[in-house]
């Protein structure tokens, strides 16, 4: 542990948060890494509130909350024994005797006695933290049986944090909460307390798997795999008692430059050897080592079709070497043409994903975990729903989202993502009433890809940088869990452990204000930026702040044409890219014309004139200017409403947040006053109001 | 000397340069530091070609060439005492019997002899270049006498070099020519052969001091004032035998930052006593130190407006340090409101220097430099003429050029300034007939703040990048040393110098292709880049290719504030920021109005309708399409007149030009495209010709 770490924040862990569970008597039952874990957090929870702790005891205790395994034996003790059959009864009623599995759990009541029930340890540590959410509600005799199992069996972070401080990108590639937890300058960072103290975090908001590296892999980074294998695997080691797996990026081309070889080929038996010997190494050190993750042919990353194969051929050489161990590959769908030309206006980055990877469909090997991101472009506030999720049935896919903040305000701007992604899971892609993309991410009998994130964390002592974003992670990790719950009722969960009771505050008033301030605060950083789908119009570079034609003239493929008559990118079939032709019947019908297309992302699809009329009956002009008066409006009350916590709660807390909402109210004015008076300019549509347009 | 160093081009310094002094015999009088240097030089040269050199002689010696201080006694040689005397008496003629000065000469034939003769040793070393210059001429029977004499005391480069590498602007700020000569990481580069070969070439343009630091001066290059004033002593002793002195750009804070005061105010006791102890210092190490350089509140850097004192005062005070050694301060007029908000049409930062610095007219010492830019803004392709140069008449004013390439193609595309530079120093600011910026510079009886640029140079094996923007450097150096002079004619001679007759290449040839090349080259730029003189349109950051609306809702008060129906900035006193009235009546009358006011710099002062006729009979909007289409025409032109020059010029010249030409034709189509698409897509006026737009 270093010395002078500014002190850390608790996030939704603080002590306070246990003052329930740490008040009762305690049996822990059976034996394990994570059962030890369950005993450590009742033991330092118990000596804050003064309950007591037995560990499997050989004589007769009165208990109030039994944890314990299901294989683990009788104990002495007719209470817990009755209680514990109890538990047994109401899972076979409520449960149809499927097992709880590696990671599920039962809740249970008999009489006076609160049982949690697993068939493994991590199914303990989970129901111990389910526990700690409820608080007192745990201890309420008239609560029913409840069993959970997540959804997802891999619930995954993806760090793009760097080992080696990178030119451009710093120790951590779009990240906006300090440096790596892992490394720094070029080493590990040495803190491993605060790497355990990260996965207990994790553990209790759902994540159960992690890569601890950047998916643009350079040379230090590469070394991961071999020479540095020993820095990853402390990690799994600081991990592991909290459930939590370690996944690597790892460079196509490490056949060539970790092993010597003169190719990387997929099909090259010598690359399938050097992968085969490699992996079995990591497996020798680490051997619940999770598997690789890959960013292949993507903005100078290497990959297959160097050697003229496809994605398929080089995600199936990965999971070749992984399969004996039981490891997956997560391979990238993120490939497109980054050096594409403005004046084509043929090519269309938002077909990239659909077009190479659906004619692999049923090709890759069932260990290979196609990672596609939500939206076709790239995790902007608003897109539609990649089409990819609807396309590839015979092929695993995983949903990955950005928590980062990179286009949604970069932890300086409160941006509650929770209801953006909950609108994505329940996406009907095939049409209303359809499987949805949770379904896809789930799959048939939980065999899909699950959710993967790239994680907003770093070494900042919140954690996250502005510490309202910790929401998004735990939102995360809690719809990774169950991905058809409400996220407003799990940012409820997130403010009730995070702000508990104080002897200064209302808890019922700080947690109705934070929702008033969070609960559409996505759809308020949506007003005030980009218009109607149409996205990026951000700073290039860091992506932070307006800047209407910043991407219009770039290699990216990142436009919005702009006219004196009109704005918006054609991708209908009739007349544009033909993108909207993606989707099956029913959303290519709805996109594909202007009428029906939702207004929301009708820029997106549609190039139109100002004065089109919307589905809310405003103009474009006058939707634009409408919604960034009220952006700005909406940030002005966020913080009026902050202001009124002061006193209320950690001050360190109130103190961060306040900044940030200075610079929030900052840009979003920015944002309002650019994108009003570059769309004034160049349409000459006055404010139907007579605001100020600049 | 460092191994390995990749072989340095020789500039307009070839061996050949020097052949036809080289096969002379050649007598040098006189002692010196800079006369063993013509000594060294002179030897060189007829160790290749066959000459011979004596050194004040005590025998009698056939000579054609004779070098001699005035002052340095009588030779035992009839011939040469004949000579010296013919050339005393053509000076006593031409030179109405004023002396030669510190750094002038005569050249004179009598009979077969040519004769250089100098007051002090740093003229016998410029008459030795004009020598060399001469080539054949030199010996010219016929050739009349000829007195040459520095019209600018001091011919100034500024280094941007950080001695630290900067997290942005890297080792050089704005340098295009590799690392700096000086400094690498943080400490000396530790080449001072390089140092003084540098110098070397300095030396023979007429560039005759240098400041060897960024004027953005950070912690570790306000060292150099003190505890490593070593390094730059090490530099003045290898640029010494050259004749250039040594400048240090300071930090105004620096008896806060290095001498531990509370304190930097100008007018407080103890800040005086420090800098007039730290200024002894310095002289004790550097006798010849020239003086200190300051960019004082001026984007971000410290300046006497913290302490409520102006910048009279704050110049003074270093001034005051100085004075006793002689040296100068050369204080930048760069001061501006670099957070400007681009909502506020009023702030006008064109304004800001002569707002800034006129009040404080006659209030700074004599040795006070004020070093203003050449333009109110920034170091643009065009820009009106600054018109602090005739607001200032009691104090000295420096013209400040930027020979680095930072908005005019960063040495990737050529662009010869001389032209350019011509125009500016031409500039008749009470109007025509009336005294120009040179006259400005120049001052009464040489009084002027004279010439000084932000040089090109680096570590580059060419020195400046692109081997052709050699000439940019050299024609500052020969302006500087005679503003007045044609800057085409300069420009040939340094062809005739850089490119001397071979083997395989016709001399008159490739002089003829580089005139073709180079000669409109900076018209060409301008035809491509923005428009009628309204400048930026660059790339924010790097200000390298087109973003038009890059800097247009930025803090920098760079906007040309186009939309549909117009563009440009109104600068005019009846309905502008005013800034026209800042000129003597008869440009305030000229620029005031979009009638008299001349294309070139129409946008400038006037925000015009698109169909608004240009002087030249054309629309601002068809202007724009046709210079765009021009321009691009004409760098193709420029590429295929390079190629014909393939096997007849050094072939590691060629290449690199022809590497550079090939970017510079795409960045200028890449200009070209964004320029007409963005104002086609403004103002839906088609071009005339029905060329394609994107």
């Amino acid at each position: 542990m270093e010395t002078h770490e500014p002190r850390v924040h608790a996030a939704w862990l603080p002590p306070e948060a246990f003052r329930s569970l740490g008040a009762r008597r305690v049996l822990v039952h059976g034996e394990g890494l994570l059962v030890d874990t369950v005993l450590d957090e009742v033991s330092r929870a118990c000596a804050r509130y003064g309950g007591r702790v037995w560990h499997s005891p050989s004589w007769d205790v009165d208990v109030d909350l039994v944890l314990a395994l299901r294989g683990a034996g009788e104990l002495p003790n007719p209470a817990v024994e009755a209680a514990r059959s109890a538990g047994e009864a109401a899972l076979a009623e409520i449960g149809d005797g499927e097992p709880l599995g590696e990671e599920g759990f039962l809740l249970d009541r008999d009489g006076e006695v609160t049982v949690v029930l697993a068939d493994a340890p991590a199914g303990l540590l989970y129901g111990l933290f389910h526990v700690v959410r409820l608080c007192a509600a745990a201890f309420d005799p008239a609560r029913p049986p409840e069993r959970h199992r997540p959804a997802l069996r891999r619930r995954m972070l993806n760090h793009w944090d760097n080992v080696a401080v990178h030119p451009v990108m710093g120790q951590v590639e779009r990240g906006y909460a300090g440096g790596s937890i892992f490394w720094r300058d070029g080493r590990p960072r040495g803190d491993l307390a605060r790497v355990r103290a990260y996965g207990r975090l994790l553990a209790a908001s759902g994540v159960n798997a992690i890569s601890v590296n950047n998916v643009n892999v350079a040379r230090t980074e590469a070394l991961l795999l071999t020479d540095r294998l020993g820095d990853v695997a402390e990690i799994a080691d600081a991990l592991r008692p909290y459930g939590i797996r370690v996944h690597l990026s790892v460079s196509f081309a490490a056949p060539v430059l970790l092993g010597g070889l003169s190719t990387a080929d997929p099909l090259d038996e010598g690359v399938r050897d050097w992968w085969v010997a490699t992996t079995r190494r990591v497996y020798d050190r680490i051997p619940d080592f999770g598997g690789y993750l890959v960013k292949a042919d993507s903005e100078g990353q290497p990959g297959p079709f160097t050697y003229g194969r496809d994605h398929a051929d080089g995600a199936n050489l990965l999971a070749e070497a992984l399969a004996p161990h039981g490891g997956v590959v997560h391979w990238r769908a993120f490939v497109y043409d980054h050096h594409q030309d403005w004046r084509d206006r043929s090519t269309d980055r938002a077909r990239a994903a659909y077009d190479h990877f659906t004619p692999l469909d049923g090709r890759f090997r069932t260990n290979v975990v196609l990672q596609v991101k939500y939206g076709p472009v790239d995790f902007q506030t608003r897109e539609p729903v990649s089409p990819v999720f609807a396309a590839m049935p015979a092929t695993r896919l995983a949903l990955e989202l950005q928590v980062t903040q990179e286009y949604t305000g970069q932890q300086r701007h409160i941006c509650h993502l929770g209801p953006w992604w909950g609108e994505v899971l329940r996406f009907a892609p095939w049409g209303p009433g359809g499987r949805t993309i949770a379904d896809v991410a789930v799959g048939e009998a939980g065999a899909g890809g699950g959710l993967v994130a790239v994680t907003n964390t770093g070494d900042d002592p919140f954690w996250t940088g502005h510490p309202l974003a910790q929401a998004n992670l735990y939102t995360f990790g809690r719809l990774a869990w169950d991905p058809w719950r409400d996220p407003t009722e799990v940012l409820d969960e997130w403010m009730t452990l995070t702000f508990p009771p104080s002897a200064t505050a209302d808890p019922e008033l700080v947690r109705r204000t934070l929702h008033e301030i969070m609960d559409d605060s996505w759809r308020t950083y949506e007003r005030y930026t980009a218009p109607l789908g149409v996205g990026f119009m951000v700073h290039p570079g860091d992506h932070y702040g307006p800047d209407v034609d910043g991407y219009e003239y770039s290699r990216w493929g990142t436009y919005h044409f702009a006219d004196r008559d009109g704005v918006g990118v054609d991708r209908s079939r009739a007349s544009g890219t033909g993108f909207a032709g993606q989707y099956p019947p029913y959303w290519a019908q709805v996109y594909e014309s202007p009428r029906t297309c939702p207004d929301e992302v009708l820029l997106f699809f549609h190039h139109v004139p100002y004065s089109h009329v919307l589905h809310n009956g405003s103009t474009v002009i006058q939707h634009i200017y409408d919604t960034h008066f009220a952006g700005v409006e909406e940030v002005e009350t966020m913080r009026r409403r902050w202001r009124t916590l002061n006193g209320m709660i950690d001050p360190t807390v109130y103190e961060r947040v306040a900044e940030r909402l200075d610079e929030q109210v900052r840009c979003a004015t920015e944002w309002r006053d650019q994108v009003n008076t570059y769309f004034f300019r160049k349409s000459g549509v006055p404010d139907a109001q007579g605001r100020r347009i600049y």
